[in-house]
């Protein structure tokens, strides 16, 4: 049944082949590695938005030189990226560049701040998209976490299932939320023109609460700056471009870009010239919608075309996060796990344990995506930063034609996003940015402490220096743990006289209420009159600590250097699902003897026999069964 | 590590003797039972007041006279249940009144709404609770989700060390609240007599929005009815009283009845009086006690004295929950592992799916005690009804010196609260009631189930009619699945040919990028000539599906009705925790079989050789090794 859900939700496996992918022509790369840095906007409007009205008028007034100051730096960014595209036509992460150029080193501080990058853009779009539903449907606010959980599960799923990230239903959302957002930015533009009245809830100037100061804007400055996120994603994947490939690459950065600084910087002065606040529970894109187009079916279509990128941008994570966390587990710094293909060819593990760590954020953080923002641009920054540094020893090394006005170029981009990054760290670092410097620290040390893991293993496992000879092991002898005499027994008891002349059974007594060790005693003898029986106490209703000592009592009695060895009878049901219904005694034994028993330095092997449960009988006999299972 | 850090959360084991419990005095017997019935008046409070607000200060004029109709209510329900204590002295849950008196199905009805209610207490408990320290501090509303869950957490692991319901430490938050909330009531009398003026911000009166009907106003009387949730937890405590118990139980029930009239009374009348109202992220008691106290030490108090006393009405839901799910385990009706006792002599289980379905409830419901509550009431007066009605068939059948008046009075109590029942199911229905009664729906359906899977199991397993005889097995074939040459191999194919004579190697070529198939053939040639090696292709990536087939024409090709037995080699990771560090192809090699070959009627014995790795070695080597493990 498990497996039926499963099928219905992820669909049947895919063999290797279905691996290679197809080539993108430029509208549909657009829409492939856009949605992250277009839908960036929508929380980058709001968050110079909040940092700035507590200054109020005066305050707001700044919104338009900050945002072409942001502007500005996204076209450096660009142009850098660009060189990235020609430098490394199969794909230039920020991991990739920095460790070719910058080594190991950096290219671990890279590969941590793009993981602690990936999760932080899910939860950020998310909670973000779930704003601006809210803004339209005040009512829903009391939901906020649990409506950013239903849209992350469901990305999961789609992603679980193999969603191509290039897909057609990926472009939809993308031209939608540009159609309706250059459709209001046009509203907006010709109302401005024509000198129509705004609404009149739009025009209410909100009061300063506190003075401004340079403080502050460089705040709201850094607060903007994560406009920039997603910007690097085609760097990363130029050979799915159709030839020629780093051309059209390029042509679709500079379409991106362009597209990116005028949403942003139109709607950022349609924003202050309209004089536009927002009210609790909204968004100011979403006032900025109603002071523009009322609140008309135009208006809802640019609430919902906003949450449907940010989805999608949620969605570029899930493409991101899996295969660097796949590279780093193929590289031994994380765990192996995350390497593993799944039946649908995507890395199933990286995809959960992305959901997890971004629903982990949501909860914790309330759904409120302005507490987490200052968590998010540190990252990005970081890995701007050292991608640019990366480039700049890249042309320093190969020196081609032209490589100092490139070095220049990326030195450049280097510097502002480096300066950027200062100005982030410590602006809003008491604010959140703290938490993602501690989070890559603590990345770093663990990929340090799997490689070393993974290192010494091979060291253990390795066959070299051995004699090539094995010795021949007696036969062994075998312990039966015994819940009670069922039916399920008699395969145990037939299977360990097949590999052994010494079996012996050992019930013990866990139960606080019910004392039935003569019963136990009776029943085995008429059962199985030639295997010896053992009772023991169990005063902590434990069953492995007195299982253990006596395993302990009969190795040293025999004291011939052998292990016995245990024979587990299992009752299997007829559907995983209902394990739940039994107590898992053989489960909880087999792990605590694996894991026990290594204080002595040898192993005890474990020797399963399943009974199989068949589906119910009718009609059902009652039956005073009660203790076993 | 796992368990030094459970030693030090959860605490050492305790012995079957420390089972038997202390006797309680009426002080600490009012503090162990009381918490849930007195804290019920903080959001029963806020639910009048939000019921009444809607109709401006004409319905809030009916908050006196709803808040009487309730106490009124109370005192019956309250001298319902004295008798109850009578009647049951050694415990008298709605469950065990009402299987005994009304029959299973009532019994069951009455079980499965108690846990319903158990999960919502502790759900409405501390979300209400985090409510009233957002009223002190607003600052924290984006943080209502993650403290209400923080809090959980605390309550949920202090329950997995063994928390005394009885002990002092949950005397302190119950004496305290009973000091602050009668201390702030005391001080607006003082100020309501002496005239002086009450702080202009709650003298605003809120002006209405829907007209003031009768619908209107059984709304707020159907949320006001929480004020009684918890007051039959006494009837269910009456063996832990001191003797002369029933005496003391009824006394105790008596007192703390009181305490609930008089401080709901108290609270709604002043707040009446005074005009208070709420703001927004602000409760209504939160309102009360600034109109009263200004914002001074003994405001903060209240605020978290309420909060404890929240707190601790939660831990009863962790001392209910996990006994009568305990109760209903023994009985069949529940997954047995409900009524394993833990180390700590509690049920651990229990206590753990308790705090998995009241932190699902809390996320999904964004920590909003108010959106909470239309699904509590249902739950409890159903309790209620059901235990009342079958009071009354007690002493129909009993027929004691009296039972007429007893009757009388069970039987009112049961029609008042049946009657508030249809009215709450009524009209709470779409705001969330119907998904209690859903939920209660299906509890019965997974009672039947359940019990019906363990009858069928009962029988499966019985020996009755069997053959008192053992065939002797034959020796095993083995099969071991070779994931590459290594030297936890070496122990595994010594046991399999320890007890087997006809043993074969079998690698899967699952990876679909690295192809080493010759020099996986030749290592094990040169370590294990005498071992036939197979070697087969996996074209989904999958170890299990080749696995299996491969089983099968092995066992076909041998055509001697015996299946071959798996020895599986299983490396063991120095600490557990380091599992996640290696792929569990053993683990999911096993599940499957388990499961898979049921189709073919028979069993296949599963061997585990594990290979212990051991802490690291220094230096470390280093070493090309990628692929065990």
């Amino acid at each position: 049944m498990i497996n039926k859900i499963k099928y219905f939700f992820i669909g049947p496996p895919l063999p290797n082949e279905e691996m290679s992918g197809r080539q993108l022509n430029k509208i549909r790369a657009l829409a492939a590695f856009s949605p992250d840095a277009l839908s960036s906007l929508a929380y980058a409007n709001q968050e110079i938005y909040l940092g700035l009205v507590v200054a109020g008028a005066a305050g707001l007034a700044l919104s338009l030189p900050i945002a072409g100051a942001i502007t500005l730096l996204l076209s450096i960014v660009a142009l850098s990226y660009a060189q990235t595209i020609r430098a490394y036509p199969s794909g230039g992460g920020s991991y990739v560049v920095a460790r070719e150029n910058l080594g190991l080193r950096a290219g671990m501080v890279a590969a941590a701040a793009l993981l602690v990058d990936y999760i932080l853009t899910a939860a950020v779009s998310l909670t973000a998209g779930v704003a601006e539903i809210i803004s339209a449907f005040p009512q829903l606010a009391p939901y906020r976490v649990a409506l950013a959980l239903g849209i992350l599960v469901l990305v999961t799923l789609l992603n679980l299932r193999g969603l191509q990230e290039s897909g057609t239903a990926m472009s939809l959302p993308v031209y939608l939320f540009l159609f309706a957002f250059f459709a209001m930015l046009l509203a907006g533009a010709v109302k401005l023109l024509s000198g129509a009245p705004v609404s009149a809830a739009a025009a209410v100037i909100p009061l300063a609460t506190q003075p401004l100061t340079l403080v502050l804007v460089l705040h709201a400055f850094s607060a903007g700056c994560t406009a920039l996120t997603g910007i690097e994603a085609i760097s990363n994947g130029v050979p799915v471009f159709k030839a020629p490939q780093v051309r059209n690459a390029q042509k679709t950065l500079a379409a991106m870009a362009l597209l990116m600084g005028l949403l942003f910087l139109g709607s950022i002065a349609l924003t202050q010239v309209l004089h536009v606040s927002a009210g609790p529970n909204e968004t100011i894109l979403s006032a900025l919608g109603r002071a523009v187009l009322g609140t008309g079916w135009l208006y809802y279509l640019v609430q919902f075309s906003t949450l449907g990128i940010l989805a999608v941008a949620a969605n570029t994570s899930f493409a991101g996060f899996p295969r660097i966390a796949a590279i780093l587990s193929a590289d031994g710094f994380l765990p192996r796990q995350l390497a593993n293909l799944g039946d649908r060819l995507v890395y199933k593990n990286g995809i959960v344990l992305l959901a997890l760590m971004s629903g982990l954020l949501i909860v914790v953080f309330g759904g409120n995506s302005h507490a987490l923002v200052p968590l998010f641009a540190v990252g990005a920054f970081s890995a701007f930063t050292l991608s640019q540094a990366g480039m700049v020893r890249h042309w320093l090394r190969t020196r081609e034609p032209g490589w100092q006005l490139k070095a220049a170029i990326n030195g450049l981009g280097a510097s502002v996003t480096g300066l950027t990054l200062v100005v982030i760290g410590v602006s809003k670092f008491a604010e959140g940015a703290w938490i993602s410097i501690l989070v890559v620290g603590l990345l770093l040390a663990l990929f340090s402490y799997i490689h070393s893991h993974y290192q010494d293993v091979a060291a253990q496992l390795s066959l070299r220096g051995l004699p090539p000879s094995l010795r021949p092991a007696p036969r062994p002898r075998v312990i039966i743990p015994v819940s009670s005499v069922h039916r399920g027994m008699i395969d145990a008891v037939n299977f360990a006289r097949s590999i052994s002349d010494q079996v012996t059974a050992l019930y013990i007594h866990a139960d606080a209420l019910v004392t039935d060790e003569e019963g136990v005693r009776k029943r085995w003898q008429a059962w199985f009159p030639d295997v010896r029986l053992e009772i023991r106490p169990s005063p902590y209703r434990s069953l492995v600590e007195p299982l253990i000592r006596f395993l302990d009592e009969e190795d040293q009695r025999c004291n011939d250097g052998t292990q016995a060895v245990l024979v587990l009878p299992e009752l299997i049901p007829a559907h995983p699902w209902q394990e739940v219904l039994h107590n898992q005694s053989a489960e909880s034994i087999k792990r605590a003897l694996l894991y026990q028993r290594r204080k002595h330095g040898f192993q005890r092997v474990i020797i399963d026999v399943p009974y199989h449960l068949r589906e119910p009988v009718h009609p059902r006999p009652t039956h005073d069964y009660k203790k076993h299972a």
